[in-house]
């Protein structure tokens, strides 16, 4: 299985995404800054990702420390407030943020070093769970999938976007397991084309069955029958169900409706954000206009037109079918069923 | 107004729109083969000019044919015959083919210039007319936008994909001409992008307001109330007014109904086939999978895999409010409607 992220001596080397599928290349990033300049372009993505790799941040940081002791606060705090300014939809980056800060309220006493120590090893804890969550979300998940099961997904929210295994692909691993998987279709998410680049290198590293297809091309296929299932992640889930994805999810989400197709979101329980009612009330990032204009350095078009470049959209949760976590599949109505399972299984 | 094409002595010249708008290129065609090629490669596309674009094919051919006299209407059929052969789902090509033909077929037994002036002049006519059917088409349609309207459209159904004014554009140009278009929302239209490449530069070359966005964002612009409507052009409509037009109308037609936004359809009735029942007899071209897993050339995603590329998809006549023609805009029971307008009118 394929490292995203790990810690190698003094620093935290990154998988840069940004320039898969032509190189494997890891970025070694020797302190936050570095780590947040990955975020913010790119390199590495993905919400529960995003989460983990902040926290790998904020521990190299702490361990490369060498300011004044009683200035190690206010640095910690700091840095948290740099990670956390990277990217505004995905809240697992302000749940690993806050669980790392946690962590370290406990231990702030202790000497720098353990303290250092003691915040790796969360950070290596939050890898391993979310890699053991998401094979959790995928077993549930695949009792949706039907034998000789064609599923359409939408960015990439597999291993690259997780810890290892995926949200949404980890789904379709544990479905194609055990045999079920006759096609995926990978719509190639423009702009940044994580469809494309990401999902498609990744199932077809594993000889899951994928093709690829414009992301116009989606409801065509719907209406030819040729799909038996939507599987999406998600970067935001409300407290009513409604849930922030990659830009062209919703759209999916319609569509799906239309033609009376399942549409599942797939997520772990730091998705859900208990403290906003409604998807409205997530933050919706809005990208360079740059990612429109061009692929690749070569602009498509006249150089100067405006460009809306929302990164996300959010579906209302009536075209959700069910969102799959890693303590089982909700159904609606979302509003109980997901307070009952975050505060009942995270206490 | 920039021209799509026109004779030059003994040469087709044809604004080669794979270039756009990068560079403004027209390519000389010497002989029909020529010409199909072009057709073929997408450097001459939009349904209209397609049809036009065949009929000047057609008379240069006999221009510059100097084969036995006995062998003229055997040239004659075998150029017809490849130039209905490129591309499968406009009903234009086929239409103006046939009107070249019948004019063929009355002026046969003339001397060859004689024939050939004819048929020059017939495909010049067929031009004229285009512009001026456009033009009408403008006028009805502009009718339908409201006062600080924000319309979307997808790919070019402008004066690039017709002899000029355009259909969808035309609509736009109209309307803006009368002060009433806040902005032009232009889906990038992948693969090919004609969106971002021809949309976009026909648009800001005359000073209309339009933005730009990919596909898959059309469904968040149109949830954020950014769209008061939606016109696309058509390559086929059945009798039963279910559409054929560039992959992802559907989509945004299903998008339209479920926001509850009219979503038009601009043609000239030459695009109306009644012929054909309903969308289902619509043959839909697929084109090379290069055309997705490229852009300029360059590899976006893993180079061998699968993909699946309609470069059109069918609206089912229900989605579709009404539909714009030279004749005045027709609404449900397209059964009736399209049936009268276009036997009323044309016989």
């Amino acid at each position: 299985m394929i490292k995203t992220i790990y810690f190698q001596d003094d620093s935290v080397m990154l998988l840069d995404q940004s320039q898969l599928p032509d190189r494997l290349v890891y970025e070694k990033c020797n302190d936050p800054a570095q780590v947040a300049d990955a975020i913010i372009g790119l390199k590495v993505r993905g919400a529960p990702l995003i989460g983990v790799t902040a926290a790998f941040g904020l521990a190299l940081g702490i361990k490369n420390y060498r300011g004044p002791t009683e200035q190690v606060d206010q640095y910690f705090q700091a840095t948290c407030k740099l990670l956390a300014s990277t990217r505004p939809t995905a809240v697992n980056l302000f749940w690993a943020l806050e669980r790392m800060e946690k962590t370290y309220m406990i231990h702030r006493h202790q000497e720098l070093e353990s303290i250092a120590q003691i915040l790796m090893a969360e950070a290596d804890k939050m890898y391993a769970e979310d890699i053991a969550i998401n094979r959790a979300i995928g077993d549930y998940g695949q009792e949706l999938v039907p034998a000789g099961g064609r599923v359409l997904t939408i960015c990439n929210a597999g291993a690259l976007a997780t810890c290892g295994y995926g949200t949404a692909l980890g789904v379709i691993r544990s479905a194609a397991a055990r045999g079920k998987i006759d096609k995926v279709w990978a719509c190639e998410t423009r702009p940044v084309l994580q469809g494309a680049r990401l999902t498609v290198w990744e199932l077809m590293r594993e000889g899951i069955p994928v093709g690829l297809i414009t992301d116009s091309m989606a409801g065509y296929t719907m209406q030819l029958g040729k799909i038996d299932l939507v599987i999406v992640g998600a970067d935001r889930i409300a407290a009513n169900g409604d849930a922030a994805n990659k830009i062209g999810t919703f759209s999916l989400a319609v569509l799906a409706a239309y033609h009376n197709i399942p549409f599942y979101v797939a997520a772990p329980l730091s998705t859900i954000d208990l403290s906003i009612d409604n998807g409205g009330q997530i933050p919706i990032e809005e990208r360079h206009q740059d990612e429109v204009r061009q692929i690749a350095g070569t602009y498509l078009t006249v150089p100067d037109v405006e460009v809306f470049n929302p990164a996300f959209d959010v579906t209302p949760q009536h075209l959700i079918k069910g969102i799959i976590t890693e303590k089982g599949i909700i159904e609606p109505p979302y509003i109980s069923g997901l307070e009952h399972i975050k505060t009942k299984t995270q206490g």
